[in-house]
């Protein structure tokens, strides 16, 4: 079927950042087959839908987070990382069930919908529950078992064994929606011998790496106490970088760390809200940027954010480091715009198959009201879609030429039941 | 007539900062009347409505913004405070008639109503417009004429002629809604005399003051280069702070500076999204609330945010401070709530009248939409609207009993009109 949208303001977030005014975009088979001016023949065309009054641009891309943990959403706030990783999190999820996961995720996935987010990266547990739901709710997905070495020689076996298996049955499944990455969770949580056996599983399967790094002070420290080096530079003697490889977080960087991420083109998702909330501090993105390291966004999980609305990390994005910095021409709109789509593409190694809207790439697109007062006077789209805008003006969200939610009316999951579901297995953990 | 609201769950933000689940609110005459749980006999009430699934919670207090900017949404971003002020804002702003502020504030009010701000405080020309709009649309609003001293003695004095004018017209009419401030823009745009001639007034007129201070850094140094001392000591040697005083912005302020704001009760509007895009820094925030200052929310104008959304004020107020100060229990979801709220009646000195749900007080309330995956698990709801909420979650605004907006729908303003002249407006600016 060749459908084509009308009549609305295209972002094209191309190399040239160009916005079309009464623009259109057609597609056919989940591809994208024209971006432009409204064309005058639309006889070709078996579907027209008219966007006027409406944004159209790329889905945004979540490049980092554990959907799961929505189920803790609000169960605490206020707190150091370590303590609230070691005494909050860590027991509660230690009780997750696949039952736990699914209405988790399933509350994350809703959210995430509903404001925008096309691709996500999820690092959990149970991931054979979050790689269903993709499948049902048509959303895609990189997704990796999430691996924590602190346990016996056998569960750390069995962790990967469970990574393995998952990439096998799941790594460009759903019609290539799911792409699969290896996750060791963090060098202050894996022994280098166990992150080297992930990564030799990597190189066997031909996977991606993704791993937290660098995200406090206390981690840089003790990693300089276990190891005599920093984390950057450990995760490149293990090889690492060798590896595809994204990391989350990256906000203890020294000048040189920054060289070597470059070097190596690490992908970096950057946490902002959870970098806040739990007082890691502020990644030096400007400098990252300077230097030619591929950015993205992530809202990390909702237990630290609390939600997955990643129009705020795209603001918070274009303004936090200007502040912080004292440097008002640093992370410009147009940068922001691009961190929360291509190069969040980038991120999950699909740059040339996402986060644009081009020809040729996947019709993976959201439209946003902008018949509302905030995106007026109507001059700046992509400043009123950074600045002003808001995940809630999202109408809707199309993955691979499919409605996920049209008209703010979600089509491929079930909000009621699972928050009713999800309320019933938080209340069944022992607190 | 008689009013209660029933089944919802209220965040009273009492001294106690409780949470009524299944709790109402009444009011008549345009204040509240029981605050507490669902009644089982309605029977003496004339009008009931149910809220069953919405959390109820004072309407927001916005203390400092430029209504009228809103004309210049998107027009200048990504340039530094200066620059942009005298070479992208003064210029199109000096073309401005009483019929440009009239649709900027249109399109600011309807973003207030849409996202639960009840009462704002507006520093502008043409400020009849702005009552006139506040008479119309029934919010309730702290308003200033405010005075640059950039220009010549005879101009001065019609300014100020102007702010007496206005305030013998406007202050405290339209059933008290209105209240009116004496309003110099910044000891860096008004001499000490011009300062001086405003304070008279004001004391003459028993009305608050209303001022930018210690913005930028440039700001302050300009002071000391100009006057000897930092803008705090200036403005205290002027006897400004023995008037009741709402400052804006405090970015830079040291410790003593923050003595003399406590010991004069200063009260501070912090407008966290204008400092960090304009780079102009993060305010000592924990600090100030350490020291017993009260310290509220702003926007600032639209031109420096973008929006007026004042829920992204509130969460960047709980999780910045945090992320810059390495603290990650200053400025907790409660205290961050407090300020968006009963702080903001104290900045506008109508803390025994606003800013709480108590009986009493203002039937000045928002509702919200809980029913929703980002405000589940549900057993948090101050972490909920602070962390994981989003104005857009506001379904009904209602001041002094009066809803401005019941289920999304506008019902004292037209939003279409005024986004159509808000343009009409713009495009006649010369660029
Ligand atoms: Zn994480
Ligand atoms: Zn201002």
């Amino acid at each position: 079927m060749k459908t084509i949208v009308i009549h609305g303001t295209v972002l094209t977030v191309n190399v040239q950042n160009e916005v079309i005014f009464d623009g259109a975009i057609a597609y056919e088979n989940g591809k994208l087959t024209y971006v432009g001016p409204t064309p005058i023949d639309l006889s070709s065309y078996d579907e027209v839908i008219d966007a006027k009054g409406k944004y159209i641009m790329p889905g945004l891309v979540n490049t980092h987070g554990h959907l799961g943990m929505s189920l803790l959403r609000g169960y605490s706030d206020d707190t150091p990382l370590q303590q609230w990783l070691e005494e909050k999190m860590w027991p509660l999820e230690g009780q997750f069930t696949g039952e736990h996961v699914k209405w988790g995720s399933s509350l994350s996935i809703i959210e995430m919908i509903r404001t925008g987010t096309t691709t996500f990266v999820d690092m959990y547990d149970h991931m054979d529950e979050v790689a269903k739901l993709v499948v049902e709710t048509g959303q895609r997905a990189a997704l990796c078992r999430g691996m924590i070495g602190l346990c016996s020689e056998e569960e750390r076996k069995q962790k990967l064994a469970d990574s393995v298996a998952f990439s096998r049955e799941w790594h460009n499944q759903a019609d290539g929606r799911i792409t699969v990455m290896m996750a060791p969770h963090a060098p202050y949580t894996c022994s280098p011998e166990f992150i080297q056996q992930i990564l030799d599983k990597a190189e066997e399967l031909n996977l991606p790496m993704h791993i937290h790094m660098s995200e406090t002070q206390w981690e840089v420290a003790q990693n300089v106490q276990d190891y005599g080096v920093r984390p950057v530079a450990h995760l490149e003697n293990l090889g690492v970088f060798n590896r595809p490889t994204l990391v989350a977080h990256a906000v203890h960087l020294t000048d040189e760390e920054i060289d070597i991420l470059a070097k190596y083109d690490v992908k970096v998702s950057h946490n902002i809200v959870s970098n806040l909330k739990l007082a890691s501090g502020v990644a030096p993105v400007p400098k990252m940027l300077e230097k030619g390291v591929s950015v993205s966004l992530g809202t990390d999980s909702t237990a630290s954010n609390n939600n997955l609305n990643l129009f705020e990390e795209l603001k918070l994005a274009a303004i936090l480091h200007k502040g912080v910095t004292f440097d008002p021409i640093v992370v410009p709109a147009e940068v922001a715009l691009r961190m929360a789509t291509i190069n969040g593409a980038d991120g999950v190694f699909q740059k040339d198959q996402l986060g644009s809207l081009e020809v040729g790439k996947a019709a993976d697109f959201i439209m946003l009201d902008a018949n509302q007062a905030h995106y007026h006077p109507a001059h700046n789209p992509i400043s009123h879609v950074v600045y002003a805008g808001n995940g809630r003006d999202v109408t809707d969200t199309v993955v691979a030429g499919k409605f996920l939610m049209r008209n703010r009316e979600l089509l491929t999951i079930d909000e009621e039941r699972a928050i009713f579901e999800a309320n019933r297995m938080f209340n069944l953990l022992k607190r």
